[in-house]
């Protein structure tokens, strides 16, 4: 316990848990998807304990799908997973940043690079992403009950 | 209701809002807040309705935090308020992005430009953000009873 003397007082007021604050098996932390690359934010999702030790042992991102009610990993279906190449936690450590690559390009289930495909303007929806596949040829015709978001 | 046959049927398909899908008043969404120059990630924080409107009244970001169970507008104690650039909605329209003006260069409460300026790395987190301002000097002394993250 002694080493607890030679932290400093900022490390010293909050524990030091070094992985997300889950606080329960099933709490669910928002996780945003951020292409590593470009800089583009891909997508939010969620994690729960188990998506987070799975996303580490495998180095590809895995969720929880709130829809689905399980694990999800993703690109499961399409192929299209997410090679994790950084992490970080936030100052409450309560939300996870991961740096990704998308491969196949596009995180959306509909087609574009980011989920954030539409721009909002005084009321007004416009797309502005850039679609790289046709989802009806990757995931057939029944998208709504396949490879959903999260 | 003779238009609605005029629309595309990916368009009809799914209702238009134009508008975050806050089921009630109370729902939180997450919202994603992105460096409009630098691309970084600042921060995640949540709006309900209320939040929504103001922030788009105002041009300045509003969120409701759930700490202080109350509306609380980013920067309304240390004057680090985001101008609102761009807004994005994610495909279930139950994730916002925004692009914005950092004031102050830092929207983290404990002083650095991001929120997740801690990076972890095999069970390590190390700080890789940059310092912008003492949280000390910008809050007092009490910084966790007052500007706190969401």
């Amino acid at each position: 316990m002694l080493v607890i003397w030679y932290l400093s007082p900022e490390v010293r007021a909050r524990p030091v848990t070094n992985t997300p604050n889950f606080k329960t098996a099933e709490a669910l932390l928002p996780v945003v998807a951020q292409d590593a690359t470009s800089g583009q934010v891909l997508m939010l999702a969620y994690m729960n304990r188990a998506a987070w030790e799975q996303t580490l042992a495998s180095g590809e991102a895995v969720y929880f799908s709130r829809s689905r009610n399980r694990l999800w990993k993703k690109g499961e279906q399409s192929g299209h997973v997410q090679r994790v190449k950084e992490i970080y936690l936030d100052c409450d450590e309560d939300t996870i940043l991961l740096k990704v690559e998308q491969v196949g390009g596009a995180a959306c289930h509909e087609g574009y690079q980011s989920c954030f495909f539409r721009q909002w303007d005084a009321g007004e929806l416009h797309v502005v992403g850039t679609r790289v596949f046709d989802p009806k040829q990757v995931y057939g015709s029944s998208t709504s009950s396949q490879e959903k978001s999260p």
